[in-house]
């Protein structure tokens, strides 16, 4: 369709996510162009005919699609609408595509900036990792006016392998997002509980991550995050910055609310003792070793 | 073959797990006699072809296999080793197949005690619940020597569907169900805790599970308890009291190991808090009640 071909795509943000998408859609023909403060990422995307920018407001100037890829909300709001912020330079009736897990709270006030600058916006945080964003399979869990969803479907089309279309307000997206992240949390600090109290029974423990993933006690995040404890590498898949950052939300989000998360507010506690270990930029898995080095543990060794 | 149609079963405890497990024994056409204190189990393993008997003791007279299905390790304790014991009473070279969950220190001690009444002793946890019972497709977690395997086989491959050989002493199959029931507790507490959140939040109920469960926060449990939740229907699949009985496990061994099991702890408190509610023998999804009753929030009414 020769709308698809006209429209001008941004990307923001090239980490592993956003230079997945940005290649994805330079790959697909659409003329898009990218920034981020790293030289390298740059380079990957010049790599697949993308366009590269010397700042975001640069890289924003005439888009009608901005997908924005950074770490949080204070990024988010500092790149669109801050000094030379990228939100204004768009296209008028441009839609901001915001993919960062962030507090519902900060999604609907961004939602309503862009408002006041002509702007949609879709709340649209992703699930999926580096893989899926390379292969243009990522989730959304989106949320937004129909408008919204209309203007990003080309670009959402190419990057996405589902999305889930979760309301038409900003708001429920990042809500989703939260409550995903809630019980992933949980989950990354149970399963690396459970490995290190195996370990301390003296339990083969191939064979329990055999057992559990085959049982009622398996999680997703069991089944893809033992496998670093197993094989010792703790390299960043994911690091553990990410979660305290996202309990963190929780957190706040639960004073906010006057609501108790008694289970969330344990596993951030761990990965702030992981963290505390020096281990911030490392794997989540990462919470085993600070339970191993609490207790006097072995784990694996990276062979 | 001869020997497994002469070979006599007994099955002492016939709640949903125990008399389905006596059901396909018979329905082999192996002998089996059965026990429970419950008149109405007796019945129906009667009228599965077994026969039944006035007391544990009576049952295990004579039998080769006996498989012990009760709550808890102290029953275990009582029925197989208390005042006439039904140990005592069975086939000399015989073997104990122990299902209940417990700690590996019991299970070690009661293999013991087998071992000096001529017996061989499996320490075999099971887990797939009522409906795997009944279609003799059990997993057992399961540690003894091989010639425990051995002679427990031909009743294994009626009533498992899976065996998974832990190890060649008892304790290991024990220890196996802990970190699975670890891990079982802490994602229940986890799935009630987010979807309540998700309730504060205004979220679509029925949508969050759709979205968990294709995404990187599900697990078994949130998949297999949460529409519980939506249908608003707490009777007792599994109950409420199995939690605080598995996970009191677990802090017993944290204390005994000086191993400190933060997830665990905190999904403890949890279902003790339910219980305190009052629902201690409704089903486990009840821990999202609690929360529900303690935050005044609206859950989903049975229709």
């Amino acid at each position: 369709m020769t709308t698809t071909t006209k429209l001008k795509a941004a990307v923001i943000g090239l980490g592993s996510m956003g230079l997945g998408m940005a290649r994805c859609i330079a790959k697909s023909g659409m003329e898009i162009t990218g920034f981020d403060l790293n030289p390298d990422a740059l380079k990957g995307l010049a790599q697949a005919g993308g366009k590269t920018a010397v700042s975001a407001a640069e890289a924003a100037a005439g888009s009608d699609v901005l997908v924005i890829v950074v770490v949080n909300a204070a990024q988010t709001r500092m790149i669109l609408f801050g000094e030379n912020g990228a939100a204004a330079k768009m296209q008028r009736g441009g839609v901001i595509v915001s993919c960062a897990t962030m507090s519902p709270e900060n999604a609907k006030s961004f939602a309503k900036e862009a408002q006041a600058l002509g702007l949609h916006y879709l709340d649209a945080p992703i699930s999926g990792g580096a893989a899926k964003a390379a292969t243009g399979d990522l989730t959304f869990m989106a949320s937004g006016a129909q408008e919204a969803f209309a203007r990003a479907k080309p670009v959402l089309d190419v990057v996405a392998g589902k999305v889930y279309h979760l309301g038409d307000a900003a708001g429920a997206g990042a809500s989703f997002k939260m409550v995903n992240q809630l019980l992933a949390g949980v989950h990354i600090a149970a399963a690396c509980e459970a490995m290190t109290f195996a370990a301390r029974l003296g339990l083969d423990l191939d064979k329990v991550y055999e057992v559990i993933t085959a049982s009622a006690g398996n999680s997703w995040m069991f089944e893809n995050r033992v496998p670093h404890i197993l094989e010792g590498d703790y390299a960043p898949r994911s690091a553990i910055s990410i979660f305290t950052k996202d309990l963190g939300i929780i957190s706040d989000m639960s004073r906010q609310e006057k609501f108790p998360v008694q289970m969330a507010s344990s596993a951030l506690q761990m990965f702030l003792a992981t963290a505390a270990c020096g281990m911030e930029g490392d794997d989540d898995a990462s919470v085993a070793r600070m339970i191993a080095q609490v207790c006097g543990l072995e784990l694996p060794k990276k062979s």
